[in-house]
């Protein structure tokens, strides 16, 4: 079977039904009967993995629901023939062969999903716990996931009162890190974490222990301050377990976010394919504390690929769980971040470093370097006289005597005479 | 009076009147009639300002003994026509006035000096010390000075046995940081400084309380270590004086240099000018703990100008003692500094980051995703059959079968018949 290129089925359907957002109950938009596109992307999140990327091309280039329809009926060739005779690097599925076999194997493991998918039931599941599903036909749909183009997800699940699309437009800031954090980092994520609350932004993180819990609590410790977490598995399996209450508060406040249908374990290939969530949702990325391998440098790498901006907080040089963070600020560009207002220097249009507070300077600052070395040889505790300043320092007496009167000016020098003596300001 | 140009002057001599090294015993140095320049260059060291840069260039120009002859007797016409008709912009003295009036200034502030030094008591009294003097004709003297052009030290006094020139030759580091030091960056200071001399460098600073200190005395704790101080006020006052036992085991060991001539008090100012020549003396600068503000920073900005790679070694980002380090990282493009190997890395023809000893990979670094995915999906703590390993992550029985096979090979998987579960070292 040939499928043949039908300009009437883009990979975006031409027809805006577009969803209300949140003031749509989720109920509600299970019940609306699902037009096929819709419904061929909740088919393809139930049968692929996120990181199918012969899944995600299919979609792609056919659209929605005629890529299900070659997953259903095409042959491997037919596949290939669509995809432009060549398969998009696999992540999913590497092992080497002929591309006629990668297609066969695509088509293989799509079908032996597919025949035991029911999605009437998973969406009625879905609706039973008040999971709703995105597309982007929906208004809710953020437009910055187009940046993943063909990886962006088929659909999204989501699970609280938040409007995603909303929550993501501006001073979206992911806060990412090791789980295996320390008390240092922790402080920084929760302190950052809040300040960009405070700052009326949104803290992405993933859900997990560590650092990404100490963001969130720091978000959701500032009266409606905002937070969305993005989890590898399904919904209806708050993971890891020890986070359960915070992640139920966050989506009775918030959203929860996930590419993966409900019943879906949380294995580490689905961490590292929801990272590139975390990054596409955010409009910079902070590392607070990672270890040399963490799984955190991914979200910083993706972040990069997606040309956002990517900042990394130091540490102790001694902390293992600062060694990712170094090594992004040393070999990878990362910004260096000691406080949340360089988090926003990150973004497009931030406030400029000036607003930092470190740029104030004091009068000595200000002083010009002939004045500077005048007071310099002026003696803390005891006096000297305008001659053996100008002797000391090799200046005309007529220079010291003018810099001495800018000093007295400044309150920085008290002359008694001709003898000049330190301010106590200035000693 | 007008001094011509006169080719037979030029402001290197042409005669390479090199007494020996550190073999020469002072005093023996001292007693060997100074030639015309070598006496010229000490004469300015006494009546100029280490910052004094119209001085610099006058006898960069002239060389030292016509810029003398003009000190002496030019008018300030003859010596700007003689530089260019512009003085060099000039910290010593910026006061606004004409150029014809800084020239008389320059003339006047030397004329003062001429008028009461005597270089005979002087070069006495240094002999007395064992102070020796080092000008650009002495083999000891360091060619990297020369990067310095016309802000190139008169000449250099020294203190001890070591010989300048080698000692700089290779793998000369800067170690330098504030003196309001904390006991993290005093750690790193010291444990960088004997790393450095372990390898055979030379660990140069400035003598002053906190990471200077440190950094010295990391040296001189490794046998044979190598270290210089190099101080702004002359080398008969020990400043500051409760690191005078430090200073004279660096005197007794090595080296203490200076461009003050003895009787000089170090000033402001002259720590300034002075760390012109430790980011000289330098192939690198690493600043271990600075203030946001601190003179550090002024050394960085001069390796800078030098070309001299720049690092800065990351702390506690409340540590206001790092401010400066985190500063010169995110602002002016210091290389992070987390152990000696990243200062080594510094260095031109240095060892490649390879040898930082964080870039061993550990067996699941080297697996391909297909097998991590299958590793991923084998429980840790029971056994999944292979059929069900397939169903989990969407891949065909025959590549979960190899991929265990690999996995066990590598000794990640056990395998009980058709049932596959970690190994303990795996899990």
């Amino acid at each position: 079977m040939t499928i043949p290129l039908d300009p009437k089925h883009p990979g975006r359907p031409a027809r805006p039904e577009r969803t209300g957002p949140a003031s749509a109950s989720p109920s509600d938009q299970l019940t609306d009967a699902p037009d096929e596109d819709r419904r061929a992307r909740i088919t393809w999140s139930l049968i692929a993995e996120p990181g199918d990327s012969v899944a995600l091309m299919a979609r792609s280039v056919c659209g929605p629901a005629e890529a299900l329809s070659l997953a259903r009926e095409g042959t491997d060739s037919d596949l290939l023939s669509r995809l432009g005779g060549t398969l998009p690097a696999d992540a999913a599925a590497p092992s080497p062969g002929t591309q006629t076999l990668r297609a066969r194997r695509a088509l293989g493991r799509w079908r032996a999903r597919l025949a035991s998918v029911d999605v009437e039931a998973v969406l009625e599941e879905a609706g039973r716990r008040r999971i709703r599903i995105i597309t982007p036909a929906d208004g809710e749909w953020p437009m910055p996931l187009d940046d993943l183009q063909a990886t962006a997800p088929h659909c999204l699940w989501l699970q609280g009162p938040g409007t995603l699309g909303t929550l993501v437009a501006d001073r979206s800031i992911a806060l990412v890190g090791s789980r295996a954090s320390t008390p240092y980092g922790e402080d920084a994520a929760g302190s950052f974490g809040a300040d960009i609350a405070v700052r009326g932004g949104t803290v992405v993180s993933g859900g997990a222990y560590g650092i990404d819990a100490a963001a969130h609590r720091g978000a959701l410790a500032v009266p409606d301050g905002a937070t969305i977490a993005v989890l590898a598995g399904g919904l209806d399996r708050l993971y890891p377990r020890g986070n359960t209450e915070l992640l139920e508060r966050i989506r009775e406040r918030h959203l929860l976010v996930s590419e993966a249908p409900p019943g879906t374990a949380p294995t580490r290939w689905r961490f590292l394919a929801r990272n590139r969530l975390i990054a596409a949702l955010s409009q910079a990325v902070v590392v607070v504390e990672a270890s040399w391998r963490s799984g955190a440098l991914s979200t910083a790498r993706l972040a990069d690929e997606l040309s956002r901006p990517v900042g990394a907080v130091p540490g102790p040089i001694g902390s293992a769980a600062s060694a990712g963070c170094h090594r992004l600020i040393r070999e990878r560009g990362a910004v260096l971040i000691t406080e949340p207002a360089d988090i926003l220097d990150l973004l497009p249009g931030g406030p400029a470093s000036g607003e930092s507070g470190y740029a104030v300077q004091d009068e000595l600052d200000l002083l010009s370097p002939a004045d500077r070395r005048v007071l310099d040889a002026v003696p803390p505790r005891s006096s000297l006289s305008r001659a053996r300043i100008a002797a000391e320092i090799g200046f005309d007496p007529a220079e010291v005597e003018a810099a001495l009167a800018r000093l007295c000016l400044l309150g920085l020098v008290e002359m008694t005479g001709e003898l000049a003596r330190r301010a106590r300001s200035a000693r």
